[in-house]
């Protein structure tokens, strides 16, 4: 077996010494007899797992107290329906802040619930800025301020928290967190998806900062009840465990490795060798998002000649990267660095991009 | 390594095969060079996947073409607050018949968006019998009823499919589906979370009559609407693709074994020699269940001196027969037999309880 580079933009690249653990105890966790898919999530074996994985996770990203960690099935989209219902009184304003494709997504799945309110928008420039601060149309009383801190398919990020006052500031990281230090302190909930950054498909991370569970919210069913599953410990029923496992040897390997602040100079590098291939390839490749915001965990560009695709997709596997093809929303290229892609990958890619642009340039 | 017979009633144990083929394409799967945790899940390597997932579970459980099958995240539990918000008008009656600690679970979601009725209940039984079907109070015009099928806590099944006229029948399934043949064309819904019997936990499978989904249901978000998963193909977002990878091994392991009419043989034999240890223990073990009504998948039962509960569980464990602790609800000891459980699993602990009870009783 040879392991290739893959470029995924989610589910993505896991840590091979991860894979390799979870390959060892698949028939036998920690001499039990029986794996740790097999076992009940409400035995010793599983609660100690999951209690690590919490403990590990907020060590990882420097969670305080006062926030509620949750680990739940449905995936970020679900989470982005339940942040209405749980945190805004119907017909409550809520504000979004629109930078890419999964801002929509967001926006789309709150309608039913609340007045969705575009407070800023860079869907006029294509979503390859991010809109300034100043320019934000904020509610009066909204019940949130919504934004997307890394936009995948575009590849837009915010550099920095936006100061929205005393208004709780929701974001969706799910292909950012843990790849720099943030201050989780100046958001009321944090949620991301675990395939891109912190491990496996199929487990969720919302991060929700406790006094927010006050709020009545809408009429809902229990198992649409933060409040419910906060107080249930992500196991008011039976959570996605085997996927909840596989997120603790990740983050324990992300800590191993030198925990966010290590990860964010990895992630400034990796990105800077695609970028610099990028930018100085005289416009035979092409990104076209203001460098100011760039993205570091995906770089999306396009070649100069689309002809070009199939030739460098086909090319690139050849050599064992994968899973480059741009997001059929896009079209183009797009590459997909998260934490567990070594710089020896991305090294390669920008190798194969040099090589193959001297072939076909 | 040894492996134990593990009698957890979900997640419960797998197939050995199922787990050893998981285990062999951990890093590789079929020479691509990555995980299938770590692949697009709209790459052509899960398309194959989850194409023949739903292709080899149509097959096993004989869904008719008018049926979709959907493939989430969220467990059963997020199932049953989704049937009324997708199947009934806000305020419609939908009749519940509750059996069991699952069925009062059903209820309690719908709640909050139907005039949710208890039909029927043997809870003045202690959940001993399941309902005569002469005795259901039906409401006029229901959106629906709903039953538990098998109830994984007190031990009682449906023995048939009970008439309901024209109002569709939606059935609970997690803990029997696939362990008999059924007529699915009888049901409008049938869900199950898929950790009992039909694979790994993370992943639920819904199964819907195509023409329901023409309802109007309630103001829902989109990711809560099945409606929208249907045209998804389950990939409205990212779903749980390892979990749903699984969940074909294991359905695969199904057919090559003889499908449902084999698991309905060996199920009534492996059930059959635990009742028979506790029917002829003179007491010593007592299931309380109606004999006509008792669950082929979960058994129940209690030592008749509840001191003895720990010296059975801990010598139990002592030769590998583990997870026999019986839910917090209702105390004493469960054994879960699901299909991936050997029959030689069940002997061992039919004959352990014979050996307990010759040195205790």
């Amino acid at each position: 077996m040879s392991r290739v580079h893959n470029f995924a933009a989610g589910p993505a690249a896991l840590p091979e010494s991860v894979l390799r653990q979870a390959q060892e105890e698949m028939l036998d966790w920690h001499g039990v007899g029986a794996s740790i898919v097999e076992l009940s999530h409400r035995g010793p074996e599983f609660i100690q797992v999951a209690t690590e994985a919490e403990a590990d996770l907020r060590r990882l990203l420097s969670i305080p107290d006062n926030y509620a960690v949750l680990f739940l099935g449905g995936g970020a989209t679900t989470v982005q329906a339940l942040l209405p219902l749980n945190f805004a009184a119907p017909g409550q304003a809520a504000d979004y802040v629109l930078s890419g494709h999964w801002g929509k997504t967001a926006i789309k799945q709150a309608r039913p619930y609340v007045a969705a309110h575009v407070a800023a928008t860079s869907e006029a420039d294509g979503f390859r800025t991010i809109p300034a601060r100043e320019g934000w149309q904020l509610s009066k009383d909204a019940a949130y301020v919504h934004i997307t801190a890394n936009e995948t398919i575009h590849g837009v990020e915010f550099r920095d928290t936006p100061d929205v006052g005393d208004v709780p500031l929701f974001a969706d990281f799910s292909s950012s967190i843990a790849s720099e230090p943030i201050d989780v302190s100046r958001y009321g909930v944090i949620y991301a998806g675990a395939q891109k950054n912190l491990g496996p498909v199929g487990v969720t991370v919302v991060i929700i900062r406790r006094d927010l569970l006050e709020r009545a919210g809408q009429p809902r069913a229990d198992i649409l009840d933060y409040r419910s599953h906060v107080k249930g410990e992500s196991m008011l029923n039976t959570p996605p465990s085997w996927n909840w496992y596989l997120l603790g040897l990740t983050v324990k390997w992300m800590l191993a490795e030198g925990g966010v602040d290590e990860f964010a100079r990895r992630s400034a590098r990796k990105s800077g060798l695609l970028y610099d291939v990028i930018d100085n390839s005289g416009g035979f490749y092409r990104n076209e998002v203001d460098k100011a915001v760039r993205s570091r965990m995906n770089v999306p560009f396009f070649l100069h000649d689309d002809a070009l695709d199939k030739p460098f997709l086909k090319e690139a596997a050849e050599v064992g990267l994968i899973s480059l093809k741009g997001h059929r929303a896009l079209g183009g290229m797009r590459a997909s660095i998260y934490n567990a892609m070594p710089e020896a990958g991305v090294q390669a890619l920008a190798d194969f991009m040099r090589d193959f642009q001297r072939r076909h340039g």
